[in-house]
């Protein structure tokens, strides 16, 4: 197995761990850039490498369908396919065939499904994820699960019956011994359920948990409930994975409660609306306010658009529909997000990490 | 004068030289690209280091009108605005608001417009043309013109006179001492104007001389008899930039005419539409074809989209809508034309510019 993870420190239930894969090791706690279709949007892997990212994300549903996991395969998998060399991991692609398919049919064995890129018609079972999910070849793989409205119960119990025969099936599935498998915890926002889904992964023994399903709708308060629920359950010897969180001040909080890993679309599909992320809070960058202003995005930042723009040149950017602000403001979400993460790694390794945490929300508005 | 120019070697009509400007030397025969509203679509600066650009261009008539010439000023001007602190030169706008302005009125004093942004009114003199540039601050700034259609003999006749007074006044108007100023040769597609043009604005002596009102609908013959024309009456010890040219086979064939300086949006308003320049021909990477081709656009281009992705990787990235596709296409295309530049000096000064010209050719399909 080239797959394993050490816990360097803990800090109450924060941790900092180190993760080992085929591609590299990543130190926790960690925020994975998003590169759905194989590419972060309108960042490239040298960006991605300056930045300091070390594992991205790729989608198996997207990927799957164009273009095609098969073809990825035979172009010499994922990594080869866009160029990144580190790390990666793909996620099931049970989100979004709940989320972007035209139509959709649940049974106990999978999910059959319309595109949204041309309607045609596919399935989805456990087994079908990991294969598409070998031939991608990522060095983190996930279960194939399904994402259920999070404050539907009775919903819920039986969406997690299916998930947790899933998680066995891509256990059984898998083939590989150069990728790690995670388990999805789920359950919506019940701690009980949430916590008979960690109880029962933990049972069949994965490489890592995700937890699924959050950040969907419900509360900050329901949303750190539920991992709550999970932290005292889950090996402290295997990495934790908040799937689709979050903003600066999520991974705060959810490292508070025992998370390892955190990905989210939020930096670069707020930079392609203009928006940038601070410390402090958003800046809506078209605003013209920022005309003439020659400060950084955020002062103090030591990111290649901070260092080297103003905000009156990004407004001009965006206001002119330049490519180049999407790139700009991209770079700079992601080294917000990637720089919390390490810097919540190094209070959690020397034991300040309350302070860290009061002094973060000491500078929110 | 922080501005001169020194001839370094000739092989028939074929020069190599060196520009010297306030923000640093630029070698010809030199590609500039495009920054139109003072971004290289698509390229940060600190790619375009990496391509080894030397100097590019940015557009009077777009900063102008958005985000405004006194707010960049304000600003500390262009180079700091768009951070970049290499060589800039803007044109004077005349052909923008020929081109592109929703209405426009021509007087011998200079010309009335409507934005093609809002569809407010404006007016360009020459002293106008030179106090917006004297507030972008470019190391190299042109005289306002009057781009005419090409073939229209009597017309031309009138532009040109106006050309040439508009000439005078920039040159009267010109305030800074840290900027050079080219006059603009016109004539449209006839040798006896481009003549006229060339012995004229000689006569007043500027710091190079810009060929204007080409590569706008005449062939290529035209083009390129317009060039000879002006070749042996433009002084050897100025520079010749060729304004708006163009392809691989331009550079060459205008190179062989005695051109120094070129610009063009071609480069990364191609990769925009998913098409590659290659020196064999154009590969459109929408293309079916390239759904499992390995190979980079080009077998052997040093350049980072070649030597990190494959064509299929690419043509996934155009057909995914991906914004890394016009990157990545955008950076190949540029250093197609700025290695070609860079050969065409290194042939020059080797006398082998007639030995290259002929295996160019015979390497396009």
């Amino acid at each position: 197995m080239t797959f394993c993870f050490d816990l360097h420190a803990t800090d109450g239930s924060a941790r900092a761990g180190l993760l080992h894969t085929p591609h590299g090791q990543v130190a926790t706690p960690v925020f994975m850039p998003v590169g759905t279709q194989a590419a972060v949007k309108a960042v490239s892997p040298r960006d991605l490498d300056d930045l300091g990212a070390t594992v991205v994300l790729a989608n198996t549903y997207h990927l799957y369908l164009r273009p095609g996991d098969e073809r990825i395969a035979r172009l010499g998998g994922l990594h080869t396919f866009m160029g990144w060399d580190g790390p990666i991991l793909t996620d099931s692609g049970g989100f979004q065939v709940f989320s972007l398919s035209q139509w959709r049919e649940i049974d106990a064995g999978g999910v059959t499904f319309r595109s949204h890129v041309d309607g045609s018609a596919h399935r989805f079972t456990p087994e079908k994820a990991i294969a598409i999910q070998e031939n991608l070849g990522a060095d983190i793989i996930v279960c194939f699960d399904e994402c259920a409205p999070p404050d539907d119960y009775d919903y819920n119990v039986q969406a997690l019956a299916r998930t947790h025969a899933w998680a066995q099936a891509c256990q059984a599935a898998k083939t590989r011994d150069d990728q790690a498998l995670f388990g999805i915890v789920q359950g919506g926002v019940f701690a009980d359920l949430r916590a008979q889904s960690a109880r029962f992964l933990t049972g069949l023994g994965f490489d890592g948990y995700a937890i699924g399903g959050l950040s969907v709708g419900e509360t900050k308060e329901q949303m750190h409930a539920s991992l709550e629920a999970v932290d005292p359950l889950l090996p402290a010897d295997r990495p934790r994975y908040l799937m689709g969180v979050g903003t600066p001040q999520d991974l705060v909080e959810c490292v508070a409660r025992g998370v390892d890993m955190f990905d989210c679309v939020l930096p670069t599909r707020m930079a392609r609306t203009g928006t940038a992320l601070t410390r402090a809070g958003r800046l809506n960058l078209r605003n013209a306010r920022f005309a003439d202003d020659p400060a950084p995005i955020e002062p103090g930042c030591a990111c290649y658009a901070c260092t080297h723009f103003s905000r009156a040149y990004l407004r001009h950017l965006v206001k002119s529909k330049e490519i180049l602000a999407h790139q700009l403001i991209s770079i700079h979400n992601l080294h917000l997000l990637l720089t919390i993460a390490r810097e919540l790694r190094q209070a959690v390794m020397e034991g300040r990490f309350q302070a860290y945490r009061e002094e973060f929300w000491r500078l929110c508005e």
